[in-house]
């Protein structure tokens, strides 16, 4: 346990050359925290995320959910671009409300070939969970080091 | 079985109304057809939607899958703005082609308090699945009528 | 929060009664501990839960998941034989070590119609996770009070 | 397409030589249908299956749904003793009668390091699914050939 591969900036500046996507509409996430086999992103909501009702879209928060797993990914077996998510599952426990998000990702097992972990999603500064997920990700064989 | 409780048309003005922020980029999502269990979405893939490798995004075909399955869920029992969707569970099964999708949803079941579904999602004139989802919704209770 | 609403014995003596078919053939599951949204069990592992290179099988993972998960709701709750399992999903970590498993439940959410948990499996006196199990349990109306 | 790998016969020597423990209380599990991606198995239901209110316990619905996608990738890709399961997922639909069961799989993906699939549960002679199982299989990798 030597803490992660790769340091909160690393990650930040390697999300927004490799995935300029994210921040297609100005920034949204902000990476946290990654530790050796966890991250914490921030999620800022605005209005594209939004549903009736006044709550976040579910896919803001799967969205939110992939990346926060990606991110410990990272942090744990650096980066690798071609990973590939092969499962994500759901559950929304309650309604978010239309503020804020931090998702909390913590990997279960690395492995050589699969990488499996759960995340759990709240507003901002509050400790009611609004989603859990779990998922897996194929790690490719390396063809030369890494 | 007698068709579904909502025409192709009346599930997009519907959607249209009432979740203004699908299009906020412009329109997205084309309704293709509904029967009285199924429904069919089409999704234009823009620069937002894509990826490194030349593939779409993972939280682009989790927003597709959930949406299909919500307008699966119109045409079964009408509008229900309020049902809530309680799990989401995907499989990716190969890496989509960067161009556009199709989802269709299928109900497993329409009970009184839950719905269970799935969502095959395709590249547009593809029949290789790139992603399986199923997923459940919960039915709110009817305030007046049954 | 003021303890579970059934005691570890009460737990026993009503899983005894109501799940006979539990023991047909011996002992298998212990109550370990019950609290107000988690619980404990021990099982153990016969002949009949092993499966080739010395490992136990899967279904008896899922099925130590699917009882803890009940007893957990069961001290959430109190007695609920009708409460209806609606979706299992499970991560297998590791490959169990052929010897007794316990299993840790926890509830993410209990509301009025659904309960929300998961439950971590691990062979018993070891801190490395085998399986990792979510569900979501439907809870009926109460006809009468409860 | 050419047929599945192994014949039905093969296939149901092949389980009762390497998973004994399956018909340890006498037979349980006949195989009757084995396609190139697809297998069909029949569950002899008896009393340790069943829960109160008369139905078949939740994890001999998830143990059938279990062997009948390993005996599709038996179809798929041959004895595979050390093939893996890596998740399932369990939609539990209706209540299913306290009689016999029979689960069809079918291989949505057969990869060479993972195999996905679906399996759907009937009370045999009965069109209702009662449970819908997805679930992935890692394949090792093969020490010789290829």
């Amino acid at each position: 346990m030597a803490g992660p591969i790769m340091t909160r900036a690393e990650v930040e500046s390697y999300l927004n050359e490799v995935f300029p996507q994210l921040s297609i509409d100005g920034p949204v996430y902000r990476v946290e925290a990654v530790g050796e086999q966890t991250a914490r992103l921030h999620m800022t909501i605005s209005n594209r995320h939004l549903r009736p009702g006044g709550t976040v879209s579910g896919p803001s928060l799967m969205g939110l959910a992939d990346l926060a797993f990606y991110v410990a990914l990272l942090g744990a077996i650096g980066p690798v671009a071609l990973a590939v998510t092969t499962n994500l599952s759901f559950h929304f426990l309650r309604k978010p409300e239309p503020r804020d998000l931090v998702g909390d990702a913590r990997l279960l097992k690395v492995g050589k070939r699969l990488a499996v972990g759960e995340v759990v999603i709240f507003n901002a500064g509050s400790s009611d969970p609004v989603c859990h997920a779990t998922g897996t990700y194929a790690i490719p064989p390396r063809a030369v080091v890494g």
